[in-house]
């Protein structure tokens, strides 16, 4: 299989780089960048010289198409949807890691980022979350790869939202988040000394996967859902934890919630559930495409946990499962590391 | 003024000597420590060689009650409570920052801890808030000097309390805390390389600050208060961030909330209400005694959020202040550095 | 291949069980600890439970050479040589990760450690560098596997010394290591908030791993060489660079220390010789096998830098590599993952 | 005193404000950003905005010439020449953070950085190292505030040179910086993620920083001088620690050379030798003036180890040193606080 990753250098790019790296079925046959065009990948990541021994070419829609069977397309939200359509067009599977073909209405799009220039393309675009989208995901010519705090928040709310076992109006999400999050950008904000020994809310109530996740949740639960929705950047380069408090419709006791996660994600490749106390930590996913999940339960409170690498499950590691199951492909391919611990 | 600093060589201890070695009307008389009895303070941290030229000594509150006549006891939890009732007795005045006489009920103490061994003393002991019991503090012998988490959660519910704005029931407390929270005890998740690059909950809803929490805000409201309590461990050495989620009672303007703030607090010296969007950020407080706050609100919810210094307003910064305020001394002497940033 | 790892759960029995478990050829049988023993591996580190499924065991060797072909020797230095004889007798191989049988003379080991138990095997033991000693550790019974400081000094200066190119006398290495070095014992210099934003030096010019240091590069030169050796602790978790200062004898020019390089080190698959100007930077190891090289020269100056994981190329990663090669297996079997990055 | 602190949003004019703000002979009148002009400087920095409540204002000389009469130019290299030669010439004092009148040979600045614009000027900057040029500084109109690195290396190479005891062709100094000595300007090295979890040197043997050291340590040796030099970053916000070697001309005991560096330096008040085995650490220095300062020896060998905080004793602070120095006052005046620790 022949794949072009148009965005290659930014942390989604470059997480796809060492992934599809040691893919048996995988030839990398394009690697795009504007800032760094003509140079090879290994100036700029020395690291993956070896493993990548291409030029970086500007981006141009053409010749991606004509060099490549499958497109990740790692850009910034807004860019995608400019080269996307083009790519569908000519027959290619799409994997798109931005925010541009996650909503389904236009007009939601336009509120939290600008005007949509693909609508039309919005209907075929399928949501990349395997654990609730499979089967439509096999048979998709794009996905849209889904967000990492979405991510994170949808896997432990899916079996309580499936059986109506929550008042939708309780779900608080306060989710936490490593600072490649924000990518390679150069921002203040994004500074080593800005993030060092700090820990900061941002877009509290107001962030941009916010109604990614009503919409999934919304979708999930088969009625209007609009959480309380609060990331945090904690000083760590990879890694998400998401704390999710719900209020049960009546009581349930913790044996039974157990017995319920465990029939819809025992057979999940990459989703853990954590024994007994043992609650999430992201050291634990670091590098992994899993998310680990736990609970803890009084009364009719329970706190959720989920744990997942941003870079992976968040994003490159999805991206590649969505991949698998689009190539039918043992969707664990490629994706069977071990974390890096300490 | 002659000070003792009863454990003086955990992470509360140094505090104290980092800020009463600049208190102009302090004269630090004796620093007691088990471990490294027998030693200049200097051979443990040889940073604070100069600042404090005195030999470790073992505890002995005979010793200890002779030499000096304000005791701060930063002793492990238990510890605390076999040598307080002695220096009372004595007529000392005790600042103690163990969890020994923040509970007023043995029993509520027994079943979190152990058996109260001087439970008589508790009616005697002063909840060390300045903010809501500075009067009472101003004349107290016996100072409970509050927790970490206890005080960020405190500050920026407590208006919203006294006006009785909000569901009890509805108050979740998710809140963030640096790694020097956990003392200079030698355990495994202490380590750097169990704590670097990753962050966890631990805890939840089972943290032994909950009882304090819950018996203040029920003191506060005049009411019974159990709320959710969540901590997660944050990669940095200091700084705790509380994202503190409550439902209004009824609708009730930004304005509005502005201004109730602005009249439990504009007079305080230690806390600060940040202006409009700007969030608290830990690394702004570093350091320093102050307590940051500001809210966003969607509707009727509102998320509270809150950043201390764990080590400075969250134990031994706020110890200074109480004090200051029993010794009738401006609330602010020694206490008025600006954060080390970045 | 049956393989035991004996001190599974400390930090290179832990990046042992990371790299063996993706291995095609081995077979883990027995994992053992005193700690944890009769708890499973997943007890310790959850992230590992499906990767482990075993119960640690306490460290019996007539068991453990029942289970296992190929034994891993994981454990604190002086407890290794204990074991290691019983092993050898029954015909095990065995790659000792201590430095227990580093050095050819006991009397160097009793000065630095203690009194050696077993120097009847000295001779025995092959010291595990591949790159200067890869056909004795083909036939190898007892490797030695060196130690990360020896590792990321040796390379470097390996093809200078090979061509008597530099003054021995000259030679100062400047070490610097993440924190995972010092393994996962509870000590106070540990933990994250003694380490954490900060830096210094520690056994300087008189570091354990000076004589094994010395030993090898005097082997490599045919020449008695002692250096000056000073490592310093990074607040990072893996990773280690050396910053090496030599003297040339007389004058070369870049052009000929780059072929003299490549010609050592061309066909290496864990050497990486970076481009003109490119410095190593750790994390483009982390988590790998490869030591990355450059160098700068001014006048007769030159100073060599490389760049291990500590962890990987510096203990467990160059413990599979020997595996491999006394296995008769392709050399960088399980070994070839790309960093994890950013 | 009247002080304006030009290019006030940089680390080290943040710095400044620290340390201005606590200054009891000091009023800060003017703050100057182009990039902030017309914010409050609390906008930029909001933790400090009760300690200035100040607007910020582009730089125009003029202006600030009016509103003080002690200048900070804590401006980019380039920038400052611009602008000291008018302030000179209204008779103010500048203290200028800058390199552009460090170096007394306008040559070798321009084959560093760029033609100098006011190379008369240079002959009436003083170096502004209080410990070997504090008679002049006094005197002085313009200080030149010297480097972080070479502070910490010409501070403990000093009292060698001045009695003549090493070989100054010996002189390697392996310096490790934190990353704020980049400063706060968006470059991809200072991003979060970047620097986080590893470790590096850059600029070996062709640092900026050489001239300036080599310029000083020759004037201290009466000699000409010109070390190895190689700068590292550590992933930590503030601090600077050199490890210097260098070689005894003849045997010299370690007591002798004990008595020699507390023959310079105990009157010191910014100069701490530590005591026997114990060597330098950053963070026992963070925020403070200090430099504290130990070594180690073997044969003719001697390792000297610096650390200071690159923002104070490395800038800032030692530029309120000097003013302190060049108005007549206590030179620790603002300048004696503890370091923040853990």
């Amino acid at each position: 299989m022949k794949v072009a990753i148009v965005g290659a250098t930014g942390y989604t790019g470059l997480e796809l780089i060492r992934i599809l790296s040691g893919h048996p079925e995988v030839k990398i046959t394009a690697v795009t960048s504007e800032r760094y065009a003509g140079q090879p990948y290994g100036a700029v990541y020395p690291a993956m010289h070896q493993a990548v021994p291409m030029i970086l070419e500007p981006l141009n829609a053409e010749t991606i198409a004509e060099k490549a069977d499958i497109i990740f397309t790692a850009l910034p939200h807004k860019e995608a949807m400019a080269v996307v359509p083009y790519f569908y067009r000519q027959g290619k599977k799409v994997i798109d890691l931005s925010a541009d073909f996650r909503l389904s209405d236009p007009k939601v799009y336009e509120k939290w980022y600008q005007e949509h220039t693909a609508p039309e393309l919005l209907p075929n675009a399928v949501y990349g979350l395997p654990e609730t989208n499979r089967t439509r995901i096999k048979k998709a010519h794009i996905v849209a790869n889904p967000g990492c705090y979405p991510t994170s928040i949808l896997l432990p709310l899916m079996p309580l939202l499936k059986e109506d076992l929550i008042t939708p109006a309780s779900i608080i999400a306060d989710s936490k988040s490593g600072v490649s999050g924000a990518g390679r950008a150069l921002k203040t904000g994004s500074l080593y000394c800005e993030v060092s020994d700090g820990f900061k809310a941002y877009g509290a109530l107001q962030h941009r996967h916010q109604p990614e996740i009503d919409e999934q949740l919304s979708c999930i639960a088969s009625k209007n859902i609009s959480i309380s929705f609060v990331p945090h950047l904690v000083p760590m380069n990879r890694g998400m934890l998401s704390s999710i408090y719900v209020t049960l419709k009546k009581s349930i006791d913790t044996p039974m919630l157990n017995k319920l996660f465990t029939k819809y994600y025992k057979k999940e490749p990459f989703v853990r559930l954590l024994p007994d106390d043992t609650l999430p930590q992201t050291s634990w996913v670091r590098g992994t495409n899993y998310c680990d999940i736990n609970f803890v339960k009084k009364g009719k409170r329970i706190v959720l946990f989920s744990a997942i690498d941003n870079l992976t499950k968040g994003a490159s590691g999805q991206a590649v499962q969505n991949m698998n199951l689009m190539m039918g492909l043992d969707e664990q391919t490629s994706l069977s590391c071990l974390p890096v611990l300490p």
